[in-house]
């Protein structure tokens, strides 16, 4: 059996930089047309320079594969429409942070004063700039995605022409707010559709299963699986794939992250097929996120076949998401 | 200032065995005057001569300390009068684990059929023999323990005249439930009183703070809070310290479980401090135990002193909580 994607799209990628740069970033070019880029390095990427600059490392580690970074600014509310206008053809995308509410999140935004986002938010509707957003409170936390859902519908109201990307979303409630808003969208990794909290912490402990949000219940598993298996038009894949050496994730205080880049096609391939919805896998993997960014990646087509595909025990050293077990669909040509 | 407590007792503790017993054993010997012992080794402690045997183990590791080893037997639902009559004197309460449901489990219970329990629960009710019991489902991570709560319901309405402990309970569920049932009583550990989710997973990831029933959120720990430092008369000291070697906490799948015992005592105080209540922590160290149990442990008076005390980062392979951290009260003196 064999499955065709055309121009797969990451539309949440960490790809760090330097060293973990060289092995991130060719194993996403090989089998995706492109990828928005998170800026969360040290330090942010918060300047035209910045991003150029670590738009050109990317350029260099993939070496010729034929892959689009989209770029993206770490938001700050001192943005304004000069600021942004000039840099408008760079730019895909801008994202927003609580601060310090994940992996290099430092500086981010601390309040949802509208007030003071008025002039960067303004800037970003008049542009056509997407706001990404890490929506989490600093409560509970299992609780503090749906805590933070009030604050994407106050922004969504508030600014009806800006289009507001729900990050990696992990609760029903995120889901149900998609439908209430014309302007709220959402990413979904492959991991939230495949794992919850049980199977980070119910039997072993597994910090190779530790993200940021964290995993969730299974009736929010099943609500995520619910739109992007059905093929929602709002939701698009984003993987979160998030290296971190091991050093970081077998240790007494492990880093939140998990690393899916390689491996997520035929993830997503099994998950949907179980579903018997492999023919939405196109929507959900590229042709939502055109629609909804508005862009036109280079053509890539990348064939699935179903057949084992045995996950490395580490690329470099990151550990993936199922390192050394077997998945049922393998990459098989990429054109 | 000082603080002087008599004849601690912790009523919840793992030994292990073999070389990690001549680690454990003596730490709690050193400042406990005595301690139930869990019987979940390898082999589970199930007759009369493994409980002697494990017994004999643990004296001589504690190496003449001032120390009594509570044993406890690892339930089987085939246990009779004849059979425990014959070791009641050796035998301070029987451990009741659901199938699988943590370190060393497999083998416990796996339903909770009234009919098969009833001849050892009989017999015990009459010989007077507590059950101890680790009260989780198989269910959501959060949920289990909430979920056991009618189990443990069923059991005491059942068998009016049998001690039931609910062993380190970490919900309001269970706090709620010993006000509802004469026979219902409980033990809970320090790390619940300190922690939450938060505190394993919702920074980093703490490997070392990971434990089973895994902490819950703060209204559960302020409910297990009260009961605590206001003496309930039902609530008892049991550190569930459970010791495992560095390497298998830190890596790809961690075991649960929270060495405390050294430092048990210094953190209480702490905890019962900072409330004003640290009149109440020799009913919670020791008076309820005693009373509950109906045991005379020998005498030891642990005087603690409140000065800075320095955890060690590990005590041979076997990292503690709150390793390298300073607390503010150290055990000064023993007698």
């Amino acid at each position: 059996m064999h499955l065709t994607l055309n121009d797969p799209l990451d539309m949440h990628l960490h790809l760090r930089d330097h060293e973990m740069l060289k092995i991130t970033a060719p194993l996403s070019a090989h089998s995706f047309s492109g990828a928005l880029i998170m800026p969360n390095i040290i330090p942010p990427v918060d300047t035209k320079q910045a991003l150029l600059d670590y738009k050109h490392r990317i350029i260099e580690a993939i070496d010729n594969e034929n892959f689009t970074p989209l770029m993206t600014l770490f938001f700050r509310d001192t943005y304004n429409y000069k600021f942004l206008s000039d840099m408008h053809d760079e730019l895909t995308a801008i994202k927003l942070y609580p601060a310090g509410i994940t992996t290099n999140s430092e500086g981010g935004v601390s309040g949802f004063d509208l007030e003071k986002l008025k002039t960067p938010l303004t800037a970003m509707s008049e542009l056509g700039i997407p706001l990404c957003i890490h929506g989490e409170t600093n409560g509970f936390v299992m609780d503090r995605e749906a805590e933070f859902v009030p604050i994407y519908e106050k922004l969504a109201t508030a600014f009806p022409q800006l289009k507001i990307i729900m990050e990696h979303i992990t609760t029903k409630e995120s889901v149900q707010a998609l439908d209430r808003h014309a302007n709220l969208y959402a990413t979904i990794t492959v991991h939230h559709l495949l794992i919850t909290l049980d199977d980070v912490a119910g039997g072993m402990l597994k910090p190779h299963l530790f993200c940021k949000p964290i995993a969730k219940r299974s009736e929010d598993r099943d609500a995520l699986i619910q739109v992007a298996v059905n093929a929602h038009p709002k939701v698009m894949f984003g993987s979160d794939s998030a290296p971190h050496p091991k050093s970081a994730k077998e240790c007494c205080g492990c880093a939140a992250g998990i690393f899916t880049a390689p491996i997520a096609l035929p993830l997503l391939a099994e998950l949907f097929e179980a579903h018997d919805k492999l023919d939405n896998l196109q929507s959900f993997i590229s042709d939502h996120a055109k629609n909804i960014y508005n862009i036109t990646p280079p053509k890539k087509s990348v064939t699935l076949k179903k057949e084992p595909f045995d996950v490395p025990q580490s690329y470099g050293d990151i550990i993936p998401m199922r390192a050394g077990e077997t998945l049922k669909w393998k990459i098989a040509s990429v054109q």
